[in-house]
């Protein structure tokens, strides 16, 4: 069976919002082994709202209502689908008392509008809503023309999750044959998206059976996606399983990530895992490498803090780079790099300390410094490696792959 | 004259990719009077996209295609698109021969596939593509059946763009009856979605000629965007600028930005204005004040630097906050946050110093200290203000209201 997921919404069809629902939805249809063939996107409008109902019955076998179940002139999905389906509202004065007891506990009086959230499509059953007033709806249909499903879902993301997981994924389950899924996810560090591509066709191609995605991340990060479908359980994961480490084989320690983790994530694993700290310099990356490894909760167990040091005179001053350094190789350079990796770790009394300089650009740059030129350094008391890269893209990618590089040699380093 | 607009491509129906072109579209598509009025997702199968070529045809005066331009099997607008028009494709040999020119100047030789894109629905205007193979297409329909536009455009969003501003918006333009439509964008700060719609309904409601749209932007700012269409220019630019008036004055200097710019790039503006230099000292936000500031090119010229103090050793090795201070007072404080603002300004010899320091969640907090405390410090080296507030939502959330309370602040003591 296939679906289609229709969002409803006037304010989805302007240019500043968009519906991210169908992502998750998507999500969790494909792990039932069902595919969406089409979304649709349709304002509050009666005749439009009818329009797509009606296209997507006619061309789909499980449709997905989300949004349109609010209390006002404007909600429209319960009316709608009723009216494509051929079959009556009625009012389930159950969920009429559930509301009015809900506005009671807020010390509110129902508006009697509301009263219109307790319509339910004839035959439909009645989705309970635990974060929200909008009852869901699912109808099952199987008769001499056919099955079909038809799902009506709140909007608001935590509404519609909830209610999904709650509600709603057992009785698909019910509906649909039985299907034996399973999935897997890879990420890689620092290798270009097609690069990593020319080298997986060769491996992933040999697995007809398992439905290979290739996606690039952050900059400096591609993600594989396996999915196999078998008879057993047992095949299945064990498809997923043999592609993996095929693909772990090829990749070998550029492979930073098998279970969904961020880089940062890792890279606060293994420090903690070693019981050591970190301090970074930043340069070019304006404070985004410290960023990224603090958005991790925990991360004060193992990140100490460090520098911004966009003047030259706070390389120096925060981190004890030479004057005499910076004049004669310039603060774009390894030796800047690594005096700042150095200095922060002393600084700091880290046990790892990151430096990174380099040009984001738009403007900055000269014939020997172009844009996209970064040194990151990594220093641990004993030796500082230095890595030159030279990235493409504008400001905001150079400057995310720059973080991404010395997120990457703080893992090697601890690996 | 409404429009549909249809994306094409197997992977914008997974979990993991999305449609953002409509985005664009739809507000280039405004800005010409057209109300965007259905948005469909389809992906590479050829009865799929038949499907909804002939859905949207039957439903949406202008129907714009995006993707499925290229040269491969996989490759079916062009084809859907003419067999729902009831034409034929015919190979325009002037775009095979350019093709071939195009791979003949990268020194390949071209595939023989790619001749199917220079195949032309007859009757269609080509739409040459600067910026890369694909070739897009415009057709007019006009008789006695009705009127209707039909573009097919290519995927990538670089292409997609360029095509529609070098080729599609003239043409578009001469179809389209005369409109006459003003635009003006406000925003403001640190004031909630509600609390902002609430003070702003009784303004806007009285200019009902003029569409009022008000969207959370990042944590802390509330956007107003305002759209008249009227009989002459004059009238719709008056009407916008009269309601953009009216909300100026009832937020006051809560308003930030009348033009679309960022709240780092206005607070840019104001330092470069008062040639003045900040240096920032973050605990709880890690680095995200100062990643903000230098997101913008150019902001070397007015911002120095600073510290991420994330353990408390460094608010006093690095921006000299007395260890005593932190003793008696904890880290997430007033006094903390104003040492931090003072000494990170002296230790960077900056006009002014920002200091923030909180609990960003999800662990961390004390009953009297609960997640979302969050103080925010700015020295000028005569006085210091202290703001405490108390933010919800998310560790991201509560850590981006914070930098957006931050420069806020500097934005204010700089107007």
């Amino acid at each position: 069976m296939n679906a289609e997921i229709i969002a409803i919404g006037s304010e989805l069809l302007t240019p500043y919002r968009q519906d991210t629902n169908s992502l998750y939805l998507t999500d969790k249809l494909n792990q039932l082994g069902v595919e969406v063939h089409f979304k649709t996107i349709v304002g509050d409008r009666r005749t439009d709202l009818v329009s797509a109902a009606h296209t997507a019955l006619s061309r789909a076998d499980i449709v997905l209502f989300m949004g349109g179940l609010g209390p006002t002139e404007d909600d429209l999905t319960r009316e709608c689908v009723a009216e494509v389906l051929g079959r009556k509202l009625v009012r389930d004065q159950q969920i009429v008392e559930w509301l009015r007891a809900r506005f009671a506990e807020r010390g509110w009086k129902m508006p009697e509008n509301n009263e219109r959230q307790g319509d339910v499509i004839a035959g439909a059953e009645v989705l309970t809503n635990k974060r929200g007033s909008a009852p869901g709806q699912f109808v099952h249909i199987k008769d001499e023309g056919g099955e079909a499903v038809i799902v009506l879902l709140p909007g608001p993301p935590g509404e519609l999750m909830g209610m999904y997981e709650d509600q709603c994924v057992e009785r698909l389950r019910k509906v649909l044959p039985a299907r034996n899924i399973a999935v897997r996810e890879l990420k890689i560090a620092m290798i270009g998206e097609s690069a990593a591509d020319k080298r997986a066709a060769a491996i992933y191609s040999q697995y007809k059976d398992v439905e290979t995605t290739i996606l690039a991340g952050t900059p400096g990060e591609v993600q594989f996606h396996l999915r196999a479908q078998a008879d057993t359980p047992e095949t299945a994961q064990n498809r997923v399983d043999e592609l993996a480490a095929a693909l772990e084989d090829e990749f070998d320690d550029a492979v930073f990530s098998t279970r969904g983790e961020s880089m940062e994530k890792i890279v606060g694993y293994y420090l903690e895992m070693k019981a050591a700290t970190l301090a970074v310099a930043e340069s070019c990356t304006g404070g985004m490498l410290a960023e990224r490894i603090t958005s991790v909760p925990g991360s004060s167990r193992y990140f100490l803090g460090g520098a911004v040091v966009y003047d030259n005179t706070l390389k120096t001053g925060l981190a004890d780079v030479p004057p005499l350094m910076i004049a004669e190789h310039g603060a774009v350079s390894g030796q800047v790099a690594s005096a700042l990796a150095e200095g922060i770790r002393a600084r700091c009394k880290a046990t790892l300390g990151v430096g990174i300089t380099g040009i984001a650009g738009p403007g900055g740059a000269t014939p020997e410094k172009p844009v996209g030129l970064v040194y990151t350094a990594l220093a641990d008391g004993t030796k500082t490696e230095v890595a030159e890269r030279k990235f493409f893209g504008d400001r905001d990618r150079i400057r995310q792959w720059a973080t991404q590089q010395a997120l990457d040699m703080v893992r090697r380093k601890l690996m």
